[in-house]
């Protein structure tokens, strides 16, 4: 049975696709999941996609894969810089995690620098749009197989 | 038909007029909003008012009021001072935003001076009580007059 | 009698209409000042404008306010982030005071968040142009009469 | 009829038992609100015990207990240091609060060293681990009586 | 024969009882140290008070403890904030050491916010008042038990 | 001929006795400038007294007491803080200068902690009222007389 | 007929030659208002210059220029590090302006390291003592007819 | 009976007249206690002078004030900067405080601008020598006579 | 022809493969050169691959890629955290500008966290192993042929 | 014979013309050598003038221009905000150094706010593209003639 | 007559050889005097040796050293980051001073990163051991030969 | 075969005997260079000794010094503050690292109190001058024979 990657996308990436396209980029959260489930596939990964507005909700997935899933690959959005809650839950998981963002957070204001997930992940891609979810994908299958 | 404008209280505002009478006064929730309806219907406003102490629930209901409404007057409580998710909610909705507070936050504890709204809303009320939700209301008539 | 609200202005505001449109709108002070007479008046209250780019003069009409008015709506342009004196001045006058600002400081320079009046001050509006002129004046109409 | 203590858990304590016990130890959530309870049997306190990982849920919580309950011990885990709303939760109950950690949160992070909820404790307990819950529950028996 | 415990209180807590009552309550350090031994002498620890002025007395007191004693128990009083000595002397004893303060050092001025203390003590009770002792000195008891 | 001292009160302290009694007392400035001119007179000093809210006239006093004067007892008020001109010209003046402050600024707002001009006076006294003024006079007195 | 250049002098430049040689050197301000007005004279530009210490003054004489001169050569002094109202006019007049210091102020009071003038400014000239103002004069000559 | 003034000074005292004159002038302690003494006399006051480099003896000797004296002049030295203990010995003897230093601790050190003491004392003297002595024990007499 | 990505390490990378293999792997630059030309080979990208240890080297052949390649796949090691010259250099190039780590920066020493690089580049990968290059090397593939 | 005049330009001057012409303007270096030649033959100096991308070398024609130089104006480019060697390398020189940037470095990064050179600098000049390499020249030229 | 070198050792170092080793080595304090005693008598010193946990004993001795010994090597221990009283004393001695750590303080604690004392030392030697004190000796030997 | 010492001098060392002799004392590279051959000989070490201006190429030393030597002391001068490179390719290099210095840099700018060296080296020698370099030798000669 393939092994099982977790990918999570936090706040407001539902609206992917209309909101500040010159940040985010004009694909959809649909676009992304299906670019992540195709990568997956491909390589002998199950992907399964979940986005939520709710921090509460975020943890208590994080909580299921533990045991289940094989790692997670997270964008956590906005709760990047302010939830110490998601970095306690990920290491809770006891799983590998890859942060991604879509945009390069360098670029932009004074809070978005620090990651309270950067220090507890494997590693961190930002600002290569929705190819930066592919190359997470990719690593995990490369890390799985290795 | 009216425009409507979309008028959002964070935590512990439901808690009004019972809690730290000192810094909030005695008016409750219930109070504010028949206020703000009040002060909407005579100048051609339909005012719609929610209050929530999650703040998923506070995402989604920013998130439809995307093309559906025509303004958002918004205390965010102690949201203010913590949540970027919030502030990237109100930036994607793509409406005009007005910051109200009952209490005046510059006589408050540190954490209380800076805002994670103030610098995507139009502009910032505080100190004025249950008034400065009246002016905010009567703002968005001038300016979806004007 | 009516009782009077001494509206105050600080430097550079006698440029408005000219400089910086982008911040501070196409109004001039004559017509701000209209404004605040005009919303006073119909509330019962004298309303007695004044502006000058000379703190000292500033400072000596605070001190004259004392007694004799009944509050002081002020916009202290960039003093606000500078003069201690202009601070104590209105502390030492004994009157209720209202901070305003034209453009929303919060999306101005980083010199510009702090404000060395509204900890002293009943509250702040800012952003809202003249229209917070006209809720200033309204505010103390209301709080006069309460 | 007996006072009843409220304990509340913040988000990831459910994972208790097997999230980094170096940090947190081996007992489960089970295990410290059975002590609680037993604790608070022995000495005249109804204790009453919760988790969540949803902050609104906490904040709900929270606020129902104001005039229902006696007094507040919560660990609010990671959002201790992050949660503003928490706080004025807590002191909208206008019920006394004694927070308490597993850990001695002073060994861990920089970020770990701040609470909002200390300021407006009575008091705070951490490192104990599970005996930190016991001697808080002892403290509202003693205060409840005294 | 009984395992010891030390219990070390620093300067101007001879003061107890007189000193600044709405920090620190109206018991005298005598009544406390009292509180110290009937709590341990009820749990099988023999329990040794000390006080001092002198920093150079509490690390040769501290010095003498090793190899000697069980544990420390520790009210370090102004030299929590300001003495590496004493920090030291606790490493180079070798003891287990919680640190107990009788007010709430969070609700106090910024300078009391750090211990040098904390960070090399198993943990740390703060604003229960006496009842902060005595849990401390169970807390040595049961884990001098287990 | 009898040396002059120049003593300057700057912004505000024309309201003393009336204004913030719990930080400034109540006595007036007549009161204090009287207390001045009496002890130079009784130690063989002209002393002269002004005071001014406009900074421009304070620094014009200073340059004209160059060579003419034989040091400046002053108290800047919130220039303190504020203005580096005034330092300016006190170093200018090529006198020793004395600074005062009736209120002890150390218990007041964090801002009030630095002056501008401690680091180019002899000395500063702060919150013994108007007693710091005899005190200052005395020493220029002793001074000019060593 | 010639452009207009307006060269403004701030607080304490009017005691050159006699205050803090060091810093300043020995030349008076009418050496410097002279050399500024010949070199002027020979490259076609008219030069009119004012010292004030009054910021007030300077104020008012800023927004004289606009429409009326073709640039502003200033040295701000002591308001460099202060005023914010001064870069306002600045900005107001809607002129190029050159900032010049005589001394070098990376050498001198931290304070001094900052100026609220040179990030609206064309340009900085420092530390090149009366050759910055002959400098400058050339700029704006150079400028204007390029 | 007269009443009693403790004059306190901290470490290194005991060397004035040889250590650092540019600082602290060539007056040896003796002097400064005997013109402390003479001064008191002349106005009424016992005064009681001593000295040592032992901070858990200076602590010793504030409390012992408590009660038996009328007010402590003291020049803490070194241990303003340092030391919470003493602070916290002065506010428990429940006597009003002058703070006095020799040398402008405003023209020295960063590490020398900030003092324990000052928020607890009445007011605060420094750089005037050992007439800043004078004034602290003539302000005392003004004191307990007023 | 083929476009040329070429692919630049900084300091220190030549020893990769023995130095600090816990932070950098076992992997020798040899091997991730040999990894990057295959990639792009395999995509229709043409990689040439350099390292040097001396800055001036590393800013002379970013100035020569201007107009000859296609973009920039930068390891800047140390040079990330402290070379302005770097980024000035590849600003000038008017190249799009990846930058890789091999180690995840943000779990090492704070001054690791801050990149001169990242503000100025497409994106930023980091933690990957050598995976990271790859990664990069395919972004440019679909970049450049999107 | 001539006194000679060195001009040193660091890194990424020698790209002037084609790099980032927003800030730097469309003259080549080699424009602004011959500027500077001529300046100083006009005025009786030799000017010789260097680039280089390596710090090495900068610091090597430093120490060389020692005792055969009369001068060094110099724009250190992005080394000015990060070399410490350069600036000693100046010093060491024993020569007058002017420094000089062709943008207003105050309208750019923060980073770009602080020159280690400007310390030990006569004087600095910035903001005024190529003009200010000339009046750098005429200083030296005046400097040596006076 | 030999001269004299006072070799002194602050708090907890008389714990050396059982204390924390990791940092600070199994050798005993009386091993490392006797190294000091031996290498000095070897080159010509009488070298006295002292250990104290009491700061104002500390003071004394230095105090007594003026006049008396020819300098002072010193391991301040602990009060290295936390006493400007034995800096002052240090001063107060006028000996040339060599401070002394046996650890490398560099790669400890942050709050150990600072020394009061190094300012006002001729140098400092740290991580060296015992061979730090034999360094120090013999720098005192060649220094006064010299 | 006797072990090798590289005693590796950075930037501007080159210049000493003539570069701020205040600073560095009159002895030239030459001089302290035979000091450490001379010095290493006695004691049966081999001592090779370099200098460069150029950060790549003391990379470049340090790497070949892998495996060949036994053990670098390195004045690393200006580069100390500011060059992550070389404390990366000393960690690279595997070999134990001695600091020294010849001036004190704790009496000197704020800068040069920070070393990227100093945390990675065994320990650090500053103030002693030239006998720095002989102390650093002749503790690798006891390391390398313990």
């Amino acid at each position: 049975m393939s092994p099982t990657l977790l990918v999570l996308n936090g706040p407001n990436l539902n609206m992917l696709g209309t909101r500040e396209p010159a940040n985010y980029g004009h694909e959809t959260l649909a676009d992304i999941e299906r670019l992540c489930c195709e990568t997956g596939a491909a390589l002998g990964l199950e992907v399964e996609c979940r986005q939520t507005n709710h921090e509460g909700q975020l943890i208590d997935w994080i909580h299921q894969a533990r045991g289940r899933c094989a790692g997670i690959l997270i964008n956590p959005g906005a709760w990047t810089h302010t939830s110490v809650a998601i970095r306690d839950a990920l290491v809770a998981s006891e799983l590998p995690v890859v942060e991604v963002h879509l945009s390069n957070v360098h670029k932009r204001e004074e809070f978005r620098q620090h990651s309270f997930v950067s220090a507890i992940a494997v590693g961190v891609i930002c600002g290569l749009g929705s190819d930066g979810y592919r190359a997470g994908v990719q690593h995990f299958a490369k890390r799985l197989a290795g």
